[in-house]
């Protein structure tokens, strides 16, 4: 007998008005044997690039078959499509707003429109998560017909970010998140990096200025700022056991000149 | 096999003491097989009406059969009386203090005040959560004899607020909650609008005016005001993308007046 | 067949950035049947006493076998150990930090150096949470060899921190939590206050006296200050439907006079 399905839910719901209960509810409803995980329900309301991110950092370390259910949804009850997307081995379900954008750097993705209608009325309008994305999930979950929900589709909403190239030894890079940490992430992997230069790249904002990528936060001193690759591959600015953002007042959006 | 019974956990402990996990722990030694579903540890600290409301918005989309403990409860170790209550199906255990109020609306509820001194020795005079709810809700999840910690009881501590008719074309309505998002419910379902108009409710906020019933945010403009169905039927106050009670300086408890 | 393992995660990470939830998928990638229970990730950033304190509040009531992996970690990647710890019927897995202190004052430990080496690479310098931690607890989930992974140790990096009796009806307490209702925790334990006063330990704020240990917070007035043993035998300072810390000013590390 194989581990039940593992459905993993995201929203930017909080948890206090029993809104993520409710969509726990109904996908145990229809799927009893589902295995629900929390990744996190404390995205900032409407943030979709921050729900992008998140995803990104951890939907690869799942077992393959996993579902995860995006709900971060500032357009829901207009006409912005749902989506299911099949990719990399994992169901994701969502609506087509950019959710999905990080994640689908990293594979191709099969995907299909979620036809609301053929769902049981009453679907609230403005709750499609428990109304439409939840108990689709449950069928994916359970091995049912799910593709009775479901019709092909074409091209998804997507942001990408990439860093531009300013000069032969310049790069400007963009703030894409600021984490739990204080550590600001730039749009930066390790191959754009090589544009500029392998073994030492360098920042300043106002007076600070940070050289070379070091390899964990305890290299340097206590309070002092470094650059260093996260666990995801970005590039990320710290500070060893201090907030960097709040420290250089930096906020998501922010452009840096990196240079050698 | 039948899947093992849920369990769904609602308190205003927060998480980081440690205490919602103590009770975690001793339902799973109670019963091993039990599924635990986190519903919120985010309601206000004493708030009462917020967890009726949270728990009234989830309840009943879980599986029959399925167990809720709600632990928000100013009143521990004082003569309060702790509950099981059998009602549409599921159980619900928890104190004797409103918070099952607005779930007791929507059906009859078998009551049972439970014994607190047949638990065994030491009960906590300040944490029943753990070791009296807990214990009972593991004895229910398993299937084992409960009602030797019950006896049958009558009546139970309910609030009720129903809107005010205050003219033939006018109703006073109340706040009774704001969510995450600042969307702020009243205490008006669709049998109360009747009275008023089926198509044209109006309300007045200082210079705000607000008319007519949207299907849902996105059929104003991003940051018009609009009134809306809420997921759970009740009215609400809101802004397309915006924080109505933020903006609008709502607090729960607020009167509003409504009329055509 | 017996019941799958329970492992219980305690951090500082928050949720919203995907941290935890990149933990969650290598555990269940490693072990499929594996139960999750989410202690907290709402440690403040790292607060290495405030996790030990909560951890300590939690773990002795899960059943036994159960494996709680602990991260707030301000060290990693720099030379601190990571620890496994089999010590009363749990595994304890984490950074050898002092987040086991108080654990450990309740019962004996067999203590493991965990070899960072022995795991497939790469692993991230910044998230030993997800590449060791998370793999690790995942094998002694599964029943798999562990032991490969580890080495005997000795020596545990711990404070502890006892009452100073500072005269024969005196002792100078050290508030060592604050929790979510503004309970203030000492580290006062019923061996300590003895050597004060069975019965009549009186304590001074400011203007505010309060005397005598009551059962519960009901047993005195709205608003009115008491002080009561904890539920895991701590005494504390505490304000009957009010936040004690907040009105008395009280932050974790003050020093707090009690007499008779």
């Amino acid at each position: 007998m194989s581990t039940p399905a593992i459905v993993a839910l995201l929203t930017d719901f909080g948890t206090e008005d029993g809104y993520v209960a409710a969509m726990k509810g109904r996908l145990l409803t229809g799927a009893p044997a589902a295995r629900l995980v929390d990744i996190s329900h404390e995205v900032e309301p409407y943030n979709i690039r921050q729900a992008a991110f998140c995803l990104n950092n951890c939907y690869r370390y799942f077992p393959e078959g996993s579902i995860f259910v995006v709900v971060v949804d500032p357009g829901v009850g207009t006409s912005r499509r749902g989506l299911l997307i099949k990719s990399q081995g994992y169901f994701f379900i969502g609506p087509d707003n950019g959710v999905f954008s990080l994640m689908l750097e990293s594979g191709k993705g099969e995907l299909f429109e979620i036809l609301m209608d053929s769902f049981a009325a009453p679907v609230s309008s403005t709750f499609h998560g428990r109304d439409v994305f939840a108990p689709l999930a449950g069928l994916v979950a359970c091995g049912a017909d799910y593709f009775r929900h479901l019709q092909p589709a074409e091209g998804v909403v997507s942001f990408v970010n990439p860093p531009q190239i300013t000069g032969e030894n310049e790069i400007s890079a963009e703030v894409i998140h600021v984490d739990h940490f204080g550590n600001a992430i730039l749009n930066i992997r390790k191959e754009h990096i090589g544009e500029i230069s392998a073994t030492r790249p360098r920042l300043r904002l106002g007076k600070t200025e940070v050289s070379g990528v070091h390899r964990t936060f305890g290299e340097v001193e206590k309070g002092r700022f470094l650059m260093c690759w996260d666990s995801s591959g970005y590039l990320q600015l710290a500070c060893n056991l201090g907030n960097a953002a709040h420290e250089l007042r930096i906020n998501v959006g922010d452009k840096i000149r990196l240079w050698r």
